[in-house]
């Protein structure tokens, strides 16, 4: 028996980093111990990309395949698109028919977001953009999650679909949901190539699905001490993004490079590639695995359909639970699973 | 071949009455020409009833008792609960993200509705009252209706529609529906019994769905001619409530009662007593139709269960060409007809 219920999720706007990595390693140990539901949010991903949509399929595919080889299993857990399950749309229309209007104009990342992309020359004040918070509680409501994993800027959405929640069982008079608690991971922080979050709107990342070419190509552009100008030179380990990735990389010989690079011992070339073969030697079973997945084309779209189900089960559940809470149910109608 | 689609509703909200008859009246005939979409719109009812919604079940159950009772035929005409087709919330959902939030906040009807309600000490300030229009317009789209019936308060909701429509077609260079044009139907205006507009919040209507008994107490409460004391004084047709009813309910016979009561021949009790026979003529066959309809509990639910199929049937065509155009097509997942 598991010990509860998690819903997560990723938008499908590109190929994953290694700064996506330990998220999806932490979804694979919480795929064991709870009953997990991991989204593909192709709804939140249009709410800023309304304007070139087309991308979201091949990113959906893209996403799935990077979640599936790495070792999410959809034996294992739910793993379904948001756009396929309609009842995320009907619980979110019945949110927001009880959501004050304050309540979303006040969320945090609402003014941030529209100042972000007003730089960027674009206009994304759209109703629907307002209204993210609430999709979002839907989301996790309808599979009622009792735990939702977050990143520390997520927090105030969690903390408004919990007021949600207690408006609703306040309205209605049924507790029908629980108010979900965040989990906040310690997730270690992999650095972007030069040294900043890795972010692919920084182009400093390093693609999940990748090659051994790539791998060496993005090892060679990364910074490392700028005071070290001879390999000979003693190294400050602490400014070098390539000792970062080799303290999350190379674990067992990591003291030892430290302490070569502090005594001049190695140099950066040689250090990059004992990094490069580490990483390449790490990726290769995740890209063999992806080769596999995907010379049946279907394969994704296979697991999709599955979850899919699965996940309009469950919501078909609670949407009875929601609509006879509200007094709304219409006798002798069919569901449409 | 019917000449093109329509599309209308009414909000469950309690007995429908005379007002309301020429509204039906006018349905009956569009009917005939069109493909008719009716819908009992209890997700908008919820907009302002968020607070009270059990009600809209019943209510549900005597709107559609009420249209079938005047002859809307569910072999000719769609009639379903917009809350059994999911794809009213997928399509608002949808169109949501590429509707400008000031495009809603300009519409003349939310803020003088936020103050109507405002003045009765409740706060409708919601999210999803923001968006009613969206909805309104994912309602019309749907079904690809060319036209709505609407009435003037209406009609800046009608131009919103088609703002959505021109912006959607010009974000994804694909027509997918067409401008709906407004229908505004010359209506005769049926006075109250004191002679304001008919409407259940003056307390002054007379309902569809009554009796004999109802009637006689309604008709006795009509305001008449203030200034006629005795019978044999000669009265004032024109602002007299009785005098109203009778243009639109005596016909035949209604220059002979002008002249009479004119010249003080009839007094306003025989009056009162010949309107109160016409109106009980005239609805005792819908009241007739009524009964029989209501011997069969289900009869209501099976006429919405069908409906409600074949509105899916349409809504889910429309949501494929809707998912194709914006490029958000899962490849091989199944709708959920």
């Amino acid at each position: 028996m598991k010990q509860g219920t998690i819903l997560s999720g990723m938008r499908p706007t590109g190929r994953l980093h290694l700064g996506h990595l330990s998220v999806l390693e932490n979804w694979r140990e919480l795929m064991e111990k709870y009953n997990c539901y991991f989204m593909v949010a192709n709804w939140h991903a249009l709410t800023t990309a309304f304007d070139y949509p087309k991308v979201t399929v091949e990113y959906t595919r893209e996403l799935v395949l990077d979640w599936l080889m790495v070792g999410l299993d959809p034996l294992k857990s739910t793993i379904f698109v948001q756009s396929e399950v309609k009842e995320h749309a009907e619980l979110h229309l019945l949110l927001s028919l009880i959501t004050p209007l304050s309540w979303l104009e006040r969320c945090p990342t609402y003014k941030d977001q529209v100042q972000h992309f007003r730089e960027q020359g674009r206009d994304i004040t759209t109703y629907g953009f307002l209204g993210y918070p609430s999709l979002m509680a839907a989301d996790i409501l309808l599979y009622k999650a009792d735990v939702v994993p977050v990143g520390e800027d997520q927090l105030p959405h969690l903390e408004f679909c919990r007021e949600v929640v207690r408006r609703f069982h306040h309205l209605y008079k049924r507790e029908v949901f629980p108010e979900p608690q965040a989990y906040l991971p310690e997730l270690p922080l992999v650095p972007g190539l030069d040294g900043r979050k890795m972010s692919k709107s920084y182009g400093n990342e390093i693609p999940l699905a990748s090659n051994p070419e790539e791998i060496t190509a993005k090892v060679r552009m990364m910074v490392t001490d700028p005071e070290r100008i001879h390999a000979t030179d003693p190294g400050h380990p602490d400014v070098c993004t390539v000792y970062a990735f080799h303290r999350l990389f190379s674990k067992p010989v990591v003291e030892d490079l430290e302490k070569s690079c502090k005594k001049g011992e190695i140099g950066c070339v040689p250090c990059k590639k004992r990094l490069t073969s580490t990483l390449i030697e790490f990726l290769t079973p995740y890209w063999e695995r992806r080769r596999e997945l995907e010379r049946d084309p279907d394969y994704v779209w296979d697991v999709l359909k599955e979850g899919g189900r699965r996940a309009r089960l469950k919501a078909c559940q609670t949407m009875e639970e929601v609509r006879a809470a509200m007094g709304i149910e219409i006798p002798g109608q069919t569901g449409s699973i």
